[in-house]
């Protein structure tokens, strides 16, 4: 039997940590400590969830201290925190293999896109975890599954491979909406409009798969169209529509 | 006072025009007239809305025909459709002015991406109306109001460009999660998890706008885990990669 973690500390407030550090006391799992680089920012939290706000990360003395820092700040952060403190950070990218501490280190990594202002259904959200020690893992997935029903041991590698396609899902499928919003505003229509169907858009592709999903110029090889919106575009935005129109219209070669 | 279409025929029923005849059927607008090059499914989709299947274009007898068929298809079919007969064709694509009918002649165009087995909530979706003469215009208008609280009239260049940001929000944004899928596939993780990201993506993009929604690698400018991710790719993928992760670096790059 292995014991359950009793005592938690959150470093970094950003959007990651500060959803986490709510999401817990939302659930009575009660944060000890948690620190910020602002310190303001720490003392705001450790108000609201009645914890800790520590103004130097060797003062953390809890079983586990979650870090939610930027890849490069991870080492740095990890040195500075007590060797009796078990550490997991919430990164994708970053492989365990990679950081110089061997023992009492984990990662537990939520696969959503957290903002201020937005509150996620955890439940819902995937949770990666990885450790140097199988008991230790086991209490990351103990914690994680207090929290969401979507918890899964994946080592450093697969995490990275997930990373990426999230980058596709959530980063790029932004910027393609960002572009379709410039153009809104360049030709003065609601980009309201445009909602419904990226609603739809998504939820086709959840039902049939994004590969049965293809609709479009591109993917009829409509040359005309597509030469006559090339045109209406420019820089980044033009190159963009040509690429992926390019890799549309060979996705689907074969078939035509 | 403009009198309103009593009648209507549906030419072309694909996505589309098959979706449009069951939403006003289902809204106890009759359809009298369908046709489809392959006769059989006109004579399907006749059966289920009680209309008739007529197998010549020259056969069609209501006050407006709409046709639903691809760009390159519309002035063929114009030409063999009876020029007493009312014109509205559902392409965002053509301009009204391009085609040689001048009279009777008008754009019925719905921004949403249809598909069989996928019911639309048309009451949502935007509709835009043009035609060459106002009085058949708001002819267009009516019908139109009848099935969406969404209806405006917009002119062939606008809708040229209401269009192409159609273009990025549906075709483009479903090629991101289909190279999403592919990784899914390659790295034998379920695609299922993707899904809470992807939602919480495009409610992020439309409550807060796609500008300030932007996180990531990219945004973050973070060049060790660009080019791991980017080692991970290849051909397209890797190049659109490349492509979307400069135009968000130089979206960004002032702010930084």
């Amino acid at each position: 039997m292995i014991s359950p973690i009793q005592t938690i500390a959150i470093v970094g407030l950003g959007n990651v940590g500060s959803q986490l550090a709510k999401a817990f006391d939302n659930l009575a799992i009660p944060i000890q400590q948690v620190y910020n680089r602002n310190h303001s920012i720490a003392e705001a939290l450790a108000n609201e969830i009645n914890a800790q706000a520590v103004t130097s990360l060797s003062e953390i003395k809890t079983d586990l201290c979650i870090i939610a820092v930027a890849d490069d700040a991870i080492e740095t952060v990890i040195h500075q925190i007590p060797k009796s403190v078990k550490i997991a950070y919430t990164s994708g990218g970053v492989k365990l293999q990679d950081l110089e501490r061997k023992e009492n280190i984990g990662v537990f990594y939520p696969l959503q896109s957290f903002s201020k202002g937005r509150t996620i259904n955890l439940f819902e959200v995937p949770f990666f975890i990885e450790a140097t020690d199988i008991d230790f893992a086991q209490q990351l997935f103990d914690l994680a599954w207090k929290i969401s029903r979507k918890v899964q041991f994946v080592d450093s590698e697969q995490r990275r491979k997930i990373h990426l396609a999230a980058v596709f899902i959530n980063n790029f499928v932004n910027h393609q909406i960002y572009i379709a919003e410039k153009l809104a505003n360049t030709y003065k229509f609601d980009k309201a409009l445009l909602y419904p169907l990226l609603r739809e858009t998504i939820e086709k592709a959840i039902e049939n798969g994004a590969y049965d999903s293809q609709t479009g110029p591109a993917k009829r090889n409509d040359k005309s169209v597509i030469e006559a919106q090339t045109n209406l575009l420019s820089g980044n935005d033009k190159a963009i529509y040509e690429l992926i129109t390019k890799s549309i219209i060979e996705t689907y070669h074969d078939k035509l």
